[in-house]
């Protein structure tokens, strides 16, 4: 399929970095309102996952966010057609110095881009 | 778009059935095979990320593969389009008990379904 890789990523990686905007914020609503507001979204933990928008929603009303800050190691922004890419970032907390990673499916909805499927994972610090 | 989920779903399913298969026998071809032949295929580790397909393949081949047997707690496919599906799994390991959560961004290719994007991750034993 045709289409135009470099203004999708582009405007992925606009929708990127106002989620990662609102998680150094902590602004719930925000990050809520990023994800796909259906049953299928996803936010899978290595522990486990959050399956459907009203459980993410109910995750971020609780989350204990000490230790929030983060720096971004790595972007990567890849768009598998006009309307989905794949953004994946590496990171590391800024307090406990723990590394990580963090996977997210954007697709476009009439409302805007929104994030259908999420993996983050944590490990130690290095 | 319309588009048939239930189908584009038993497909990735199948696909997925067979990448796990694949796993399990540490079948390093089929396992590579499965990735998109492309430098924009990630694999994604909390610990950091391979970029394209060629690191993918080093790394298939010179992975330790004690503890890998693994039994899978929960599957789900969300079909995104009739081209691109996303599949999480939550597993656990038998040897050591450890728990992780796989996510992977399926595309339909003209040779087939393959892995465009993938996150693996694993924690504690629980």
């Amino acid at each position: 399929m045709e289409f135009d890789t470099g203004a999708v990523e582009a405007e992925v990686r606009a929708a990127f970095d106002g989620y990662e905007a609102a998680l150094g914020a902590n602004d719930v609503a925000a990050l809520t309102g990023y994800f796909w507001q259906s049953p299928k979204a996803v936010r899978l933990m290595t522990e486990g996952g959050l399956y459907g928008i009203e459980a993410i929603a109910a995750f971020r009303k609780g989350r204990d966010v000490s230790d929030i800050a983060r720096d971004l190691l790595r972007v990567d922004i890849v768009a598998l057609g006009p309307d989905v890419a794949v953004a994946t970032a590496e990171y590391r907390r800024r307090g406990s110095g723990r590394r990580g990673a963090q996977s997210q499916v954007w697709v476009r909805r009439p409302e805007g881009w929104r994030i259908a499927s999420a993996h983050v994972s944590l490990g130690a610090a290095g």
